[in-house]
């Protein structure tokens, strides 16, 4: 098994460096080195599948996650079984957005356009105090951009029922298909069958209150920027 | 590792029979033994991530699949080191819908609305004809509804270039998390912060028609039907 690359590395003009296992083998010409590549995309999604090793088989779970600069910062409960199978052990985490289905003229050609982030590694169990704060503010901030200036911060109490994770995004593989079906030149020339792309996105509705919220408090900025903006 | 249950079992009314690994002990209260809500979350998702092991670490990726009666399709070419590692290893496969983004009044209660099925056992290659074809129609009509009595067919070389697993829904555990955050009595008395709930749901835009289409060929019926849905 591959260890975490050594240094973290910020600047994404330094495109990845793919190992063997991270080097896509099927449809290589999807396959992305650039960093700004896998940084936007991680940032764009809302939730990653971290697979995890249980008794000797693998186990994959949604979970939230936070990205800073070249770390991805995971979280759970100190209770947590994957939280504890994940720590200090192998694991990956795909983050996956869906851009549209690609409705091709033979079903062997129908296909998906989506970019999509693969990332292998050992996830390392965060103790310091300063890093587990930047940790949970990547998460915080990553599912609901502007809460960690607003909402109240964790507690002593709280920070001890967490357990923040960081993996290197050193291993990672990006892959992306764009644009429409390729049909064989034969499906094409028959020229019977309709072909094309449904666009496929995630659109955000407008704010709902909590019950229990007193009557006046208006929806703050950050949130109704998150709303307004598709 | 426990084997994939015996028989399929294609009656919703029958309850999920959770083992110790698909027991969620995190959150228990989100847990759902509703075969019917499997179903319809499997039916709405477009894609799943499977977790398999290579060289002794997890390695997830997304991939599309087609659900018949109690049976998970997934396929690949024959050539695919996942798909290869996937057929008569354990396996572990999750389907996730986010239903929205839970503000709090304090960042650790932030959450996420969601419904996720994670799916436990040993992948079965297909080798029946019969069956191969039934699960290509289920992954097809899966990711573009009607595509597989409308699109061609696949050929003798694509059916030969297409590996077909079937994975048994027995393992499966269903947690759902709905309504607004679950913010503290002192946090909410405190009733100075916004706390809400953001939607968010999968669109389908308008279809794009690959430029290699002649002239008049419509939009046809199941692919319209599909972007006027949302």
């Amino acid at each position: 098994m591959l260890g975490h690359m050594t240094a973290s590395c910020s600047d994404n003009s330094v495109p990845l460096s793919p190992t063997a296992r991270s080097t896509p083998r099927r449809h290589p010409e999807r396959a992305r080195a650039d960093r700004a590549e896998l940084y936007a995309l991680l940032d764009e999604a809302l939730i990653c599948h971290l697979a995890v090793l249980v008794d000797g088989a693998p186990v994959v779970l949604p979970t939230g996650y936070g990205r800073a600069g070249d770390v991805l910062y995971l979280h759970g409960s100190v209770a947590s079984r994957s939280l504890a199978a994940a720590a200090d052990f192998p694991v990956s985490v795909a983050v996956t957005l869906v851009d549209g289905v690609v409705y091709a003229r033979a079903s062997f050609r129908c296909s998906m356009n989506y970019r999509s982030a693969v990332v292998h590694g050992t996830a390392r169990r965060v103790t310091d105090p300063d890093e587990t704060y930047r940790g949970l503010a990547a998460i915080t901030d990553h599912l609901a951009p502007g809460t960690w200036s607003y909402a109240r911060r964790p507690s002593r109490k709280e920070l001890a029922a967490t357990a923040v994770l960081a993996l290197d995004l050193g291993e990672s593989a990006v892959k992306i298909r764009t644009g429409p079906p390729r049909d064989s030149a034969e499906d094409i020339a028959a020229g019977t069958a309709w072909a094309g792309v449904v666009p496929v996105r995630t659109a955000f509705g407008t704010p709902e209150g909590c019950p229990s919220l007193p009557g006046g408090v208006a929806v703050p900025e950050h949130v109704a920027a998150r709303a307004s903006a598709v």
